[in-house]
Formats: structure tokens, C-alpha cells, sequence
């Protein structure tokens, strides 16, 4: 069993520690411009590298639930490579938006197409073991069957 | 073991589908009412749009750990059917905030009857699990037993 | 199964309760300071009762994959104890910070050891599966064998 998620819990891991990164950042974006908590806004540079974070959060759980649905269902290593893409996409974000308003544009489209792959294979995965579960129909088995031989 | 949880993870996509839509229309009123990002006050339907997605959010991964205890524990196919319960909740909730402040509240007693019953279900599942592990005593399959004779 | 996770479980269900707590707390700041949705601002104590029940869900999704790595591949008792150690640091956070802005700094360390440890757990167990997985190299078994002789 434990091999079977391992990947899956390694990406996931490894995202928690980007989004742990990312809360320190903003931390030392308060100290630099002295916006002094529970303060959010003051200089624009704090108030960008705060808005990153709060939309990397937003869509967090999102991501979580998209990259266990895909790995569960779909194939385990296809989707920790995508969610190690997400990760990727998150990176650019932030630092790009930290930059400039502008700067966050690649970053989000890069974290958009993660999000839409795990998504597809997500539903192809769900729709396949429900098919299995409830008129005992495993397309994905059949598929790999007459694909193989 | 997959066939187990399918149904719990269906609608946890679902769900993560409602999030990403609501992502996309709070984008949607920052062009409407020409909020340029990182802000995030100004014309006030923007603001109750903000705030309903950010509620949203607040309670999500809340529920996802409401919905998988209670259906892992309990019972997957009434734990799915009030995760949907929880889903149009929230869609009446959002779309009410758009609309007036007041137009929340209908929504939002929704998802806390749902948010309340899977909890309930939690707590009946998980106790009988952890009386099943320490005292070797499964009250749920007895009463099942006397209930089925 | 359920019974390997039955405590990770009830730590999780926990903390979401928590959550709930701080939400309807929130909720109770706004009628005692009227301050009217969707307004996120307004009386100081307001103020930092919102940001620290938005710091707790900021942590959230970050925690719970933590508390399930380290309990899912290291030890369910020990990281379910780190588990309730988060949630007691979240507390004097919370209630800290409704105090002061000072008041937030003695919770806020509890949660980051809690998390730190949960982390070391979390990426020893993961580590020793992918060693198990792709290498056949169990390090904890082979540890457990050489300490019990």
C-alpha cells in the first residue's frame, strides 16, 4: 500500500515546504517594508509578495485533491511528475509577481495546465473505476489489453 | 480498495471544480469593475464576490476532512450525497453574496447543516473505530447485527 | 485498514473543529466591533482576530499533509501527538493574538516545532519507502532489527 501513494506524499511534502518558504518570504517582505502585522497592506513590492502567497493558498487543497485523484486513480507517476510541475509553476509565480503584476503571467499559466492535465486524468480515472464499480466495465484494463495485445 | 473511496473522490474533484470556477469569476470581476490585482477592494459587488470566494476557501479543506472521515468511517455513499448537499450550498452561497450581503445566509446554512452532519458522522465513525482498536468492541457492527437480526 | 489511521483521522477531525471555532469567533468579532461583511477591516482587535484565523488557514492544507506523512510513514501514535501539539499551539496563538500583536509570538513557535518535527518524520518515512521501493532497502526495518537485536 505504502508504495503505492510514496511518490504521491513526496510531491505533496514537497509543496508543503514551498508554501512554508513562501509564508517566510512574506514574513521578511513585513520586515524589510515595516508593515507591521495584522497589517496587509503598505508598499506595493509587500502587497504583491503577500497576494502571491494568498493565490498560491487559494488553490492549494485544490492542487492537493487533483494530484491524489490523478495519482490514485490514474497512474502514480504520471501525475507526481505533473504535480512536480505545478510546483515548478508556483515557483515562477511567486518570483514573478513579487517582481511585477505582469511577472505573474507565465508562472499562473504554467500552474493552469498542471492543474488541467491532473484534472483529466482525474476524471478518466474516477469515470473508469466507477464504470468498474457499478457495471463491472474497466475500460482503462481493456484499453491496456488490446493496446499490449 | 479503490471502489472504496471513488465516490468520496468524485466529489472531492467536484468540489475542486466549484473552487477553480469561483477563482475564475472573482478574475472575471476584477475586469468588470477594473480591480487591478495585487488590490483587492474597491467597487463593492467585487468585494462581495472577493469575500465569497475567500469563504469558500476558509471552509474547504474543513470539509474535505469532514467529508473523508465520514465516509471512510461511517459511510461512503451518504457522506458523498451530502458532500453534493455541501457543493449547491455553496453555490447558492456565492451566488447570493454577488448579489447582497444578506444573500449569503441562505447558502451558508446550508453548508453548516452539511459541515454539521458529516461531522456528526465523523465522530459516530471514528469512536467506533477507536473502541473497535482498544477495546475490541464494534458497536456499529452489533447494532447492525440487531437491527438485521 | 481504517484502524492505521483511525487516530490521524480523529487528530484531523479535531482541527477542523478548531477551524469551525476560530470562523464562528470571527464571526462574533464583527457583531461586538460592527464591522459589516464583506469589510475585513475596522476595529484593531477585529483586525487581528481575522488574521489569525487566516494565518491558521494559511497553515492548514500545509499541516494536515504533514500530520498524514509522518503518521502514514513513520509512526500514526507519534505524529497523532504532534498532531494534538499543533492544535494546542494554534490555541495560544489564536487567543494570543486577539490580545496583541506580541500575544501571537509563544503559539506561533509551538506550531512551528510541531511542524518541523511532523516534517522530519515525514521525510525519513518517505525517504526509507523510496529507498524500500526502489532499491529493496528497508533502513527503519534493518534500524528496528539492530536496536531489538
Amino acid at each position: 500500500m505504502a508504495s503505492d501513494i510514496v511518490l504521491l506524499a513526496a510531491v505533496s511534502v514537497l509543496s508543503a515546504c514551498q508554501q512554508a518558504y513562501f509564508a517566510n518570504l512574506v514574513g521578511k517582505s513585513r520586515i524589510k517594508h515595516k508593515v507591521i502585522p495584522p497589517a496587509v497592506s503598505g508598499h506595493p513590492e509587500f502587497e504583491r509578495t503577500f497576494r502571491a502567497q494568498q493565490n498560491c493558498i487559494e488553490f492549494y487543497a485544490m492542487f492537493l485533491v487533483d494530484l491524489w485523484a490523478a495519482g490514485w486513480f490514474f497512474n502514480q507517476e504520471l501525475a507526481s511528475l505533473i504535480g512536480l510541475l505545478y510546483i515548478y509553476g508556483r515557483h515562477l509565480y511567486f518570483y514573478g509577481y513579487v517582481q511585477s503584476v505582469k511577472g505573474r503571467l507565465k508562472g499562473f499559466s504554467v500552474c493552469k495546465m498542471a492543474l488541467i492535465l491532473l484534472l483529466v486524468m482525474s476524471v478518466t480515472g474516477i469515470t473508469n473505476s466507477l464504470l468498474d464499480k457499478y457495471v463491472h466495465l474497466n475500460l482503462l484494463t481493456k484499453i491496456r489489453h488490446v493496446v499490449l495485445g
